[in-house]
Formats: structure tokens, C-alpha cells, sequence
């Protein structure tokens, strides 16, 4: 028989959707929410609501965005001259720390040979050739990750933006600040001997 | 600057608040709901409400029910001279599934005199005893966990029932099933001994 109530039960299944969360860690988010203050969970509900109803894609960057453009691409401040060319919104925020303040274009994906992906009308290819062909973008800067996929991608916007008039430059290669020699891998300690520099 | 929209921020705090989950999780739970379809998203929302508002505590036992006594205690089927006494409502599925057919009691915590939890009045102590003065239940098992809580918390059951005639058991330890001699610990394997089989 069931031991729990089918809203729980409801609660369960609809937690265990989310990334890497099994019945298990569900039945933990769902417990640990019914023992707190049903505030905190209708908070939490009403987050969820929220979120889904108002975010939307900003219709250049492809950011995540209240408002038709998100306002990254409506800040004055932003250097318009580089574009960091993305995969997700989520690689965003870590360059953004990182001081780099130019612009951004999220790709939604990647090209990806070994599982046919490799139709430009999947990803938000277009919309960046448009962005470049309006004159005022001066670098664009392909910070797809060092992988298989990130690869052919770079290579993919190579080909079809050499033409241009664009600087076209890709995230230098190394060892990561704070990493361990004893655990790098050679692919990524030959690419720090080729970019080695005197001190 | 912010990078994203102030409603994602609300939803990245509100699932940091789950049991576990660090921002960079909630992050990720709060991207991959925004990428999906806006309806499974909803549906989470809804699952999160609809839950916080219909789920209570059993009057009798303190399972999770949206009725004011668990189908678990309404069931007619189920033996009802036996209670199983565990620490919380998620405890009691694990039972069910290995075939016991009694009732339970969710205490909601363990006496943690570490912690200074010494408090009946903070478990559901009394409403145990009330249940067992009614006359019915022939036999408490107390399944609190192996652990100095789970300990204490059965001593001070022990004292607090061993007037009231019902016979008084706890859980039999030994190795688990498909456990590792190589990894278990010195007092399981001591317990193992003690409760040791002809074959």
C-alpha cells in the first residue's frame, strides 16, 4: 500500500526531475520542506512560479532576462567592441567576476559531430552573425570549453566568421590558478609549455 | 553588477535552502528549470504548494497524511498489537518495504543529551504513551537509529513504558546485508558475535 499521500507523492516525483536528483534526494527535499514552515516551501513554490512565468531569452544575447534585452546588453557602461561568444547564461557570471566587461552571446548549446548536432539553426548562430555584421563589434572571443564539442564549435564560428573583419580569438590554454602539477593531465601541461612565458 | 534577473535570484536562494544544496546546485536547479519547458517547471511550483498547503502531521501516529489520521492507521489489515517507533516519518517506508505489518509511531527527533534535547515535551512521547495506555498494543519495537541519540532515546522509552505490561524490543544488530567484513567496524562486529546462529 502507499504510505504516503499521493501530494507527496506528487512532491516526490516532481523534485526527482530536477538535475542529478534521485527518489532518494527527493524524498529529502520533500520531507525536509513539509518538517519546515510551510512559508518556506510556498516560498520556494512561488519562486519556481515566478521564475518560469517572467524569465525569458534576451533577444540578442540569449541571456536569461525579465525584459526583452537583459541588462547586460542595455548597460551603457559595457565595453560593445567584444563579444565573449558562450555556450550557456550560465557561463556568464564567472567571466563577469572575473572583470571582463564586454558583451556576451549565448550559443544555447554546442556543435557536437558524435551526436549529429551540427545544424547552426540549433544553436544561436544566426543571431551572432547578425550582431557582427552590425559593424560595431571589433573582437569576438570563443569561450566554448577546451573539449571535443567546444572545439568543433570554435572551429565552426572560425569558419564562418573569418570573413568578417573580426578579430577572432579563443580562451588561452594552461594550468588552472591553484592546480596540482601531480594531477594535470598532458594535454593540458603541453599547452602550458607552448604558452610558457619568461619572468 | 547583476549578471541575471532579480526573479532567478529568487529562485537560485529559495532552492539554496534545500537540504545540501549550495548555491552553485540551486544554480543549476534554477537554470536546467528555465531551459526546460515552462509547464515542468509549473508543475514543480504546483507540486510544492499543493503539498505545503494539504500535508499535515497524523493525529495518532505523526506520519505525513492529508487526512487527519494516515491511511496507515485507517488500514483495517494491518496488526495492530505491535508499534514500530521510529524517529521520523521517512523512516517508515524502508520498514514497509521489508514486509512488517504493524502500526508506527513517528517520535519527530531523538533525545540527544549531547545537545541538550532531554525534553519529552519536544517528541511525541506523550501521545506514545496514551497509545499504549489504550490498551491494544501488545508489543513496542523501538527502532530509533544505532547511534548515542538513538541510544538515549530508547533508554529513557524503556523506563517510561516498562510499567505500562508490553513487551519492549529494539532493532537486532549485526552485519548488514551484503556488507564488507573488510569495512565494518569494530562494534558491529562485536554485536554480530554476540547474536551469532547455529547454521
Amino acid at each position: 500500500m502507499e504510505v504516503f499521500p499521493p501530494s507527496l507523492e506528487r512532491m516526490v516525483t516532481a523534485l526527482a526531475r530536477l538535475p542529478g536528483v534521485g527518489r532518494k534526494t527527493a524524498q529529502r527535499f520533500a520531507f525536509h520542506l513539509l518538517k519546515g514552515a510551510p512559508e518556506d516551501a510556498l516560498d520556494l513554490a512561488e519562486a519556481i512560479r515566478e521564475g518560469a512565468e517572467r524569465i525569458r531569452r534576451c533577444d540578442t544575447c540569449g541571456n536569461f532576462s525579465e525584459a526583452p534585452v537583459c541588462a547586460l546588453c542595455q548597460d551603457p557602461r559595457r565595453d560593445r567592441s567584444v563579444l565573449c561568444v558562450v555556450e550557456e547564461a550560465m557561463d556568464i557570471a564567472p567571466f563577469d567576476r572575473s572583470g571582463f566587461g564586454g558583451l556576451y552571446h549565448v550559443l544555447g548549446g554546442l556543435f557536437s559531430p558524435l551526436h549529429g548536432i551540427v545544424d547552426p539553426e540549433q544553436l544561436r548562430v544566426r543571431q551572432l552573425l547578425a550582431r557582427v555584421d552590425g559593424g560595431e563589434i571589433k573582437e569576438v572571443i570563443v569561450a566554448t570549453p577546451p573539449t571535443a564539442d567546444g572545439d568543433a564549435t570554435a572551429l565552426w564560428l572560425a569558419k564562418a566568421l573569418h570573413s568578417k573583419g573580426v578579430a577572432l580569438t579563443r580562451l588561452g590554454m594552461g594550468m588552472p590558478m591553484g592546480g596540482s602539477l601531480e594531477y594535470a593531465d598532458e594535454i593540458t601541461l603541453q599547452k602550458a609549455l607552448e604558452s610558457r612565458k619568461s619572468i
